[in-house]
């Protein structure tokens, strides 16, 4: 049976540091889910529909993942699904320190679910959701660091 | 005359982490303070009494620990109940920090007063009363990350 | 032709610790420019112009600096102004790794603008905005840390 | 086809740490291969051959792990034996950031071989050979933090 | 009856770094004990001897610090004193790492004994024995970085 | 005057990560000279002759950019040629906090030499001299990550 592998975030919009990710956990695991946790109350730019609307779109050409939304505790949903671990990106060490945390408490939480980081590539090491939205906001050129779609989605929102 | 200690901190809530560093100052000095830092204007979960409540349980098998509350500037504090040291966990570089900055802003304001930082108990590394907030929010199980009347007030908060 | 650098900032207010890097940019480059960038919307103590009228009765003294108000992105700024390099201050490994992210960010949309990092001296690197506002609130001693203008900038937003 | 995963690394000798990072990767990969890579001109307290001995004897309960040794580069190794990923203990900031390194270096080398990180359990995050060899050393008590034939051979080296 | 404190260290010379924390201990504890732990196979610029001498000398002003050297686990030399702390300075993040590796050792080979960390004066924080020597020898001013009688002490090892 | 600018370095042998730094130095400065430091003595795989005529033959086509070997301390090389300023790669955290030391150091020696920090490119992150050398060891390619002449420098020194 083909493991399955849970890649979490909030994706708000997914950049191609996210998608790196995602690819290199599909090429190991047999399945990947991508899943939007929308517990958190800080605004967002693109309601949770929107941003997993963008995910499938992206990430439609790879047969092997599937994106969804939950809310509550991960370990929860990646016992749902049947999961055997969580996937995330690592860029830097701050990075390191909050998911060190995040994966001792998931660890408390179910010891059988493990969780295993992936390095982002170099290329996208200073990307993120957040100064992508602060670049675009500003009319900066951001093509290379988001899919097509996120792109044009970014500028819709800031345009109009 | 027996060496007075300061162990300060937000305490929204206490949890086991926060109880093994309390404990630790017990052992080196004579008295300890835990005192309620309630300047911040940031949402608190529990009230200040609330939260001075649980600490004064928990604490009160400690015949030299005594829990207060205060607010201004925490030099102001330490100089008005005599201490002459003032204790903090360290859990992780970011802490480590932050922790040296506040020191050294403590250190510039009064000189006699010596911060002294304690590793904390590497199964509580990974604990924050804020990562315990979020997974008793959701009913995730927190027993062995707080002390039992924490656990009690937190599932109450969470579920009535 | 004398070489431009920019020294930006949010700068809510001017610490000696600011100072300390624009006095080096000054000592190196032929014009410095120090610019208060307002996109933020985060809630300021002063207005920028109550900022910038700080920097520039304590910039006075140097001939080659000069203080600016800017919004939108840095790197449309700098080129703006024909500026070739950007200086920014590194106190502690929590600067260092956002600095590096928006370097990156910086160096993608325009790769012929150079940031160049200074050390903040040893005596400031625990100086920030932030920190002195906190201890000013709560009527702690900052000589030494701000200007004279912003010591008393301060005392008037606090004491009032 | 099943996974095939290395676990590199010196191992002189085996601790807990080490074997907690193989018995997670056994549990997700299909096979699991752990290898002394021995290019190092560094003094060792074992021999390669003792080391391997020790991995063997303490995994043989693992019906999908096997230790061997190997030199030159580790991703010329993973190729030969078919392996997809290469897995990675991480404790600290410093191992992190040495990690990286390596990791962009043998992506760079060969980009189909992807690396995962685990984060090893935090009651052993201080863990390390050389601490072990440092304590056994001045006849200090490491039961617990290596597995019982290494601790008997740690005592031979050192009492004999 | 008074607290006892260790502040061990390999003082290959002592700086004033080390001095700045063997203070600070001091007026906290009972009394301090500084003890040069010598097994390391490392090449010293100073014996032993040397290096007890010369904290001898300077620290004499001190009542209640006594300069002492070891070998084999400092916890057993803590043990051995009565101590029931262990005094070291932070500076780094780097420091810090290392200081939580060994802290956790000690702590799991001897639970009763408490380390304590002091922050090095800012002014100090790029100081290490191994920095000093560097400019000793190439005839770099050091006044300032040591106490008197280790300047002397340098001078004589580099100009004879 | 053009500004002199050193970047100094042990170049066992030059990457192009330390090419991208000697040419965004050289864009900003007058005058850059790249210097050797020969102190050190640890082995080195290319004597200074060497290293220092591949650095010439690699920068022979930016005018204003000179190298050079010395030995003893920089800021003295420094003030012997006139520089204003020092300038660094920074490619990581353990990088930073190496080079604040040193950078503090050199400040209290003389106070009039500016240290410049640049950002090492994002796909030059990962390297350095020695894991090209380890890379190159083992027969693994290197091309992309050193300059042409180095490359074939290192395949003689391991191929011969």
């Amino acid at each position: 049976m083909a493991k399955i592998a849970v890649v979490p975030g909030s994706f708000d919009p997914l950049t191609n540091g996210h998608l790196d990710i995602i690819k290199r956990a599909a090429r190991v695991f047999g399945e990947v889910r991508v899943v939007i946790m929308h517990n958190s109350s800080k605004n967002a730019l693109f309601t949770v529909e929107e941003r997993l609307a963008l995910i499938e779109e992206v990430t439609s050409v790879f047969p092997n993942v599937r994106a969804e939304m939950s809310s509550g505790l991960l370990v929860d949903y990646a016992e749902r699904v049947g999961a055997s671990a969580i996937v995330r990106g690592l860029r830097a060490v701050s990075d390191f320190e909050y998911e060190m945390q995040i994966t001792s408490m998931n660890r408390f939480l179910d010891e059988s679910i493990e969780t295993f980081f992936i390095m982002t590539n170099n290329q996208y090491s200073f990307l993120s959701s957040s100064i992508v939205k602060e670049v675009a906001k500003y009319g900066g050129a951001i093509s290379g660091l988001v899919p097509p779609p996120v792109e044009l989605a970014l500028r819709k929102k800031f345009e109009v």
